[in-house]
């Protein structure tokens, strides 16, 4: 039994998906979560960048003696790979393999699709993590650069146009090659999945990452005894490093929840 | 005469459609350029957040003995306001005041649109410039999130559906209002300048802030002696805080000319 948190970060809001995956499998777990929304987005920049905004965010989350940090940002766990773990120095996991191994168990015919931001699509990590478990399957990925944006602007609905249209764009290679399985490779994108569902007329199987890393995390706190005391009341902390005013609200879209007074603001480019 | 470059700073491309003006009009003037390519965008982050960030962009420039400091943002301008010329303890400029003074010298009606990121229309600087010289005028502003994304993404085309429904989206409020000069107030706006004049039926003014603010640098250092020896071969020298290789295409596009190998990459964020 281990009572300290569960210690989240993602670039911005998008791990925020994964945090109510995790709150609705674990309710009695305690969340830290880290947003770096002094910096977001990630996926637009490049590999050395967010390799140095990572290990501050790792470092962050560090200082509040986490017994696991999940990285729910694509980009990060596309381009640091085992790195992440070996940088964490605890029990650690990003959203790549989880997502993998939910879409190898799940296509019927092996073509997979892969949306991320660009970062993740060139780092091409997604699709050898899929070739390191089914070597036959074939492999589509397409960078979806302005869906991060469209989501933080609170425009994902399938009744916008913009939405709609930018969801077809980058969908419509993919669904010319007959993929049957689609992983959201980027934890702002399950706020798409109606619009992803509706393009593909419900028959492409949606792999929403952070659920699969949630899964992750209760089989390895299950596994390694490390869940906490059933008895306690669970707390989620949150931090940012841009106004708490202006994470509110769009956070509460993301996290299917009400916030509160429980957001600070915190600068981690320094450390 | 003053022989020193003229530093132009901005979170990220759209400064560089300000340097592309000031390069037309000033040709034999050394430029510096800074562009803060590893926090881009600033227009969607909290005031002191970005104000911050501005310091060190300042400090970086300061530290390249330029003549002058020309703010292309129009989020750090509207955001920084009189403290950016404190700040600099140079001669400096934002792109604020130039563009206000061309929307009220072209305006006939008096009804003046202004778009620009969401922390310029929050801060209300630049209605406030407009009624200082105009105070009739009738301001109607709106916070277009979606345009930087998608010129950065090289989607601003006449023929990009989603350029035009978020054109469209962000102005119609606007037509609505009957306004006759629009202030396309964040330099990465120019790369609409073709959707929104179809937009509006080439019935609306344009005022593009970066070709202002390079005519307001024309007049400063013409009035003061200090152009550079007109015999001089003019060198422009681009740095950047995110990789190299990401920044040359879309950066051509904004400067509409070759960059080559004159980027540098470097580390601003602990100045």
């Amino acid at each position: 039994m281990d009572n300290r948190a569960i210690g989240v970060f993602d670039s911005g809001l998008g791990g925020l998906t994964a945090v109510r995956e995790l709150r609705r499998l674990l309710p009695n777990e305690n969340i830290v979560y880290f947003g770096d929304t002094g910096r977001v987005p990630y996926g637009s920049r490049g590999k050395e960048v967010i390799a140095r905004y990572a290990h501050q965010d790792i470092r962050f989350l560090q200082s509040h003696d986490v017994k696991m940090i999940v990285c729910a940002c694509g980009t990060v766990s596309s381009v640091l790979g085992k790195e992440l773990s070996e940088e964490a120095a605890l029990p650690s996991t990003g959203v790549l393999l989880p997502a993998a191994q939910a879409a190898c168990a799940r296509s019927t015919n092996g073509r997979i699709g892969i949306i991320g931001t660009a970062a993740t699509i060139r780092s091409g990590a997604l699709a050898r993590a899929i070739r390191s478990i089914r070597p036959e399957a074939r492999i589509f990925g397409n960078a979806c650069p302005l869906l991060v944006p469209i989501a933080e602007a609170g425009l994902a609905k399938s009744d916008n146009v913009i939405a709609r249209e930018a969801v077809a764009m980058y969908l419509e290679p993919l669904k010319k090659e007959g993929i049957d399985t689609l992983i959201l490779g980027c934890t702002h994108f399950p706020l798409f999945y109606d619009l992803i569902n509706e393009y593909f007329d419900y028959q492409v199987e949606l792999v929403d990452s952070g659920r699969e890393v949630a899964r992750h995390v209760q089989a390895f706190l299950t596994t390694h005894d490390l869940l906490c005391d059933p008895a306690q009341q669970s707390q989620c902390k949150f931090y940012v490093s841009d106004d708490v005013e202006g994470f509110v609200p769009t956070a509460e879209l993301f996290l299917g929840d009400t916030i509160g007074h429980r957001v600070s603001r915190v600068e981690v480019d320094t450390l």
